[in-house]
């Protein structure tokens, strides 16, 4: 078993927001990530999949694949876009680091099981100080 | 003379629109970032500074002084913000790196310089791809 | 489960010593890193807890909450101080990155749990070469 | 158990091709990979290995003999040398990132084993935007 | 005046060779880069140029263009070659860093000042350790 | 002409402290930086030479004579020391990074110029969020 990850990047705006929250409460818990008008960050986007090396070209997964599922599958919907308004497999959730990661797996998840790979990890790192990762 | 160098960090959304342009216009020009909701980024800022080391501290300018005027000055304004919505020394401009990092230098100037310093470079990093300097 | 992780950094002076050696064994194990005046580096802390992201917030912890915690518990009697001489928690230690990344794992190991959240691991970066890992 | 891990760098050529296909189907599962005059790579290359801490040094393994083990073992015969042609160990292999982290693994595992410690991964970083992990 | 960088990257295969030398000359001058089967590197590209930023866009050149011309007239003739063999541009020349980033500015130049824009500096990292800058 | 970049690493122990001073005027002045018993960093150091390419070579200067010239004349003289008891180039200075970057560059100076080139800058990274330059 070989683990292989590709990175890709997103640049996005979001905020952190409790709509059943008052604005007091939301500042409190929050912080600056509750502005109003949305702050952003450039994610990088770290999917690792598992599997045997295939004996007729050494490789888990071609990274070209991996790569153009990533892109078609999430980046194209995240990239550039606003986190809170503009993601469909976001609605109506909190756009946490964690929350985008699971989002991002549940995603990802069936297209690379389609390739014969398996994914293993999402991780995304939301700035230099934090990221997350998720494992299903 | 020497040169001193203080790298901060600030998290905003922005976008790039034209008012005086239709939004074909604005798609056309500025491709993703038009995104009518914002997208954003994680900036890295870096200030250079020059002058002769003090005598007495070996320090063209002490960090600390440094770090304390542009995260007062500039950072405090910019963090967690919306460059288009939020910022004053922004106001009316496109929020292009190079108009933000000509907008942080005319902001820090006189702070440097009464500090006995003089400011050198402002240098944005908006992306991994991406960087402006400006020298004033 | 999801996995968050918070980075701080800490700059430390220390040397590799055993005081039940001669300064040819100190030196012949331990090499440059047995200076009797000490050497130092620009730690890099990488601290990881596990939990159920909170339904009211989209978190594992609160990444404020977190980083206060590191910066309270371990960082400020760690940061500009002297690993050998400075540190209540590494007395009577040799300060190998696997003893410092054992000590902050047993400071912060209550805190986290008060928190709701399990730490899970410790990862501590020395140099561009070298870092350790330590799960409990 | 603690967890310790060095990186060292290697600089290398290589091509992806199976000899058993047509150049029309290597270049469409390889792509650009497939240049038959070859491209190459500064290859990232983290070793971990797992130990008790030794009570008379604090460390796992001396990173000096790692370092040594890793320089000796692999890197000596990996850079600034052709991995397809001039690499003992990887004779016959396609040398996809998978296959040369394996094949990494097969070289180090005795000589750490020697070392009283346990090799736990090989990592072997591409480019910026792939890498591969082993664990035997 | 301001100053725009945009970072690009390409994958290459080289050796140091001079062909009116003998084998051990080039061995002595060039060491290990003198390898006949080649080794190869992850170059970065740093392309700055200067000038205005427009007053319609807040632009010094449209970050898109620049990645495009950056692209088309350089990196699709670099990435997945070989320096030696493969690159029109490089014909006869030592490809040390150094001729490697002078070929690039003169393919270069003329396509920015097209754009409006002039040329300012062509930086090539080709590894951790080095890298050159050309200013025309 | 080129300008020829070779980067080195230092480990190194070190305090901020002005022996005219008191203890509490150092406190105010240098905070942290003044702990009696030392902190630490690791130091990255970027050697600048410039000159024109050789034409037998395609070097400015060959990086194997510049990096032998860098760890011999400084870096073999600060790795794994202290920056205020055990470097003869700055005794009695202040080892602010200002200070240590120029006693850098008057060491390597006329060793650079034997070798036919010119140094040019000097550039010596402190931690994550400092650096400074010096040019002559």
């Amino acid at each position: 078993m070989v683990y292989t990850t590709r990175i890709e990047y997103f640049n996005a705006a979001h905020k952190l927001w409790n709509e059943s929250w008052t604005a007091e409460q939301n500042k409190e818990v929050f912080g600056k990530c509750a502005n109003e008008n949305f702050h952003g960050h450039n994610y990088e986007l770290y999917v690792t999949v598992k599997g045997e090396p295939n004996p007729d070209t050494g490789f888990v997964i071609n990274a070209k694949d991996l790569g153009k599922i990533i892109k078609e599958i999430v980046v194209d919907k995240l990239d550039h876009f606003n986190l809170n308004l503009d993601v469909d497999f976001l609605k109506g959730k909190f756009t946490s680091a964690e929350n985008v990661a699971i989002g991002i797996w549940n995603e990802l998840y069936p297209f690379i099981q389609e390739k014969g790979s398996t994914l293993h990890c999402v991780k995304l790192v939301e700035t230099k100080s934090i990221y997350v990762e998720y494992y299903g």
